[in-house]
């Protein structure tokens, strides 16, 4: 048994350029000592960063892929053409390699899911889903699934979403049992689009989910519920609308600092700014896939790969806790 | 001609209670010297506060409805059966009246729509939305329509929303052209659900709609557009969720401030209060009827009735400088 984590880092597919995910690896090494790396990308650069940088050899592996998936590039049609890309090459050696625990990437969303699908997909074929995690005022966190991978669901997709959200605050947080709530336009059973009226009544009936009933977007991360459950396009409406709502307020605040010139409130921005950075929560996690992934934004500083890192840890640790290794899923 | 612009104002319905709205009617009043109004509720309590506050006799009228509908009321029926209830009365009086140019009601939402719908319906039978207002980043306005009247839309009642914004947009603020986007989980014009995709191409294809492209929530109110169109189930989240992260991070900023004990920081809470306060921005507007309906929040205090009085006056004044007097819709 391999006494360190080890997890799988795309290096390439980012805005900021292997350099930013490398100098997130150093932090991540340091802060995580159970942590072992496995970063794809070009050889040779990794090589000598990872040198330059004194990473311990024993935790730090390289796996050479002198391909790149972009932004620009088909999701379905990459996945089958570029096997030599950075991420496909870390999915292929993610599905057979039973010591990696999870991966990171900061790649294109659309092909990380198409090549879950292709390289990890479970027994059942689970659709993936795409969640993102927010802390919560409450001090917890919510999983909001699903926030894009699939815009036109059915009742049955979304009760399948309320299972994979469920599975990962267990096994991220230890929730024994977590609290689904579904997404709505009222909190009433009543209230909903003919999807979601649907849902409710599904998610009543299903005896393995602890369904607490409706929450409305203003509540999505009062602490209500573990798991919010909806589509892809209005869960993308509240993960954007969250943001964009938090960077107008800081933008605000900031403006209002230096008009006043107060350094208390220049105080209050840097508070603000780490209870709000989203960037640093890690993105979007694909759930339903045989190992857990994590996207990272296009834009993440190396604060991503730390906390994110953390968060495969806590998982690979959990599951064997709840005596349910990655292979038995 | 009357020089006055009389709105009709329901004064039941409000988790304050009529007295708010009182207040409210003698602030705005005060600061619209061109308003007038016709007061619908108790003619008792109404003649007694109204002399108590010294309003000027000539530009306030009273109208009687001992009944009144509450949020515990099915909508369509109370719309039939609680014909003494000061919202149908005031519905039905403007329906007949020339002279009143739009009404404000705290009232249940559901009936004030259905009850739109039986008294002032466009010869067309145009179905009505809920649209909400929001103070841009650039400093100008964007109309949110539809905010929840319709949960399940189609693609060509999208469009409808379009032109009714537009409309809005035209009459409240003189854009002669109103831009309008289309919420969707990305600008580009392939994303969206299955909905979102067929309305895009509808609204290229519209002559009449001045169509901008997709928006993504977290541009909702950066102002790129002055209408903002989607389902009422998606509308319900932008708008609550926008609500809900400004109180949650508006609350952080108190418990900040009451920490440090800063002043500087209790002046900058006031600013925000202000800056964000969504109930002075006068809750909901009923698009697609044939005279303005301004629906504010049961919770809202006096600012509501002095904003959304000048809303209706704006109204009626550019209008009638469009040259398109409500007789003509």
């Amino acid at each position: 048994m391999n006494k360190f984590h080890k997890v799988i880092i795309d290096t390439k597919g980012t805005d900021k350029g292997p350099l930013e995910i490398i100098s997130g690896v150093a932090a991540a090494l340091e802060a995580h000592e159970s942590l072992a790396v496995l970063l794809v990308g070009d050889r040779e650069l990794l090589e000598k960063e990872t040198e330059a940088r004194g990473m311990p050899k024993e935790r730090v592996e390289i796996l050479d892929a002198p391909g790149e998936i972009t932004n620009y590039d088909n999701p379905a049609d990459a996945v089958f053409r570029k096997t030599d890309s950075s991420m496909i090459k870390a999915l292929a050696k993610l599905a057979e390699d039973e010591e990696l625990c999870g991966m990171i990437s900061g790649g294109n969303t659309g092909a990380f899911i198409a090549g879950s699908i292709r390289y990890l997909s479970r027994p059942d074929r689970t659709r993936p889903a795409l969640a993102a995690i927010f802390p919560s005022v409450s001090g917890g966190y919510t999983c909001l699934v699903d926030t894009g991978a699939t815009v036109d669901c059915t009742p049955q997709m979304l009760v399948q979403f309320a299972k994979l959200g469920s599975e990962f605050m267990r096994d991220s947080y230890k929730i024994e049992s977590p609290r689904v709530g579904l997404l709505s336009n009222g909190s009433e059973s009543t209230k909903g689009n003919k999807v979601v009226k649907e849902t409710h009544q599904l998610l009543v009936d299903a005896e393995d989910i602890n369904f607490i009933g409706n929450i409305e977007g203003c509540n999505a991360f009062s602490g209500d519920c573990d798991v919010l459950v909806c589509d892809g396009f209005a869960g993308n409406q509240v993960l954007k609308v969250t943001e964009g709502t938090a960077t107008r307020i800081i933008t605000d605040v900031v403006k209002y600092a230096k008009k006043t010139e107060s350094p208390e409130i220049m105080k209050l921005v840097g508070h603000l700014m780490s209870l709000y950075d989203i960037s640093s929560l890690g993105g979007g996690i694909i759930l339903g896939s045989r190992k857990p992934l994590i996207k990272i934004r296009g834009s993440s500083g190396k604060d991503a790969i730390v906390n994110t890192s953390e968060m495969l840890i806590n998982i690979a640790e959990n599951r064997k806790a709840f005596n349910k290794g990655q292979d038995k899923i």
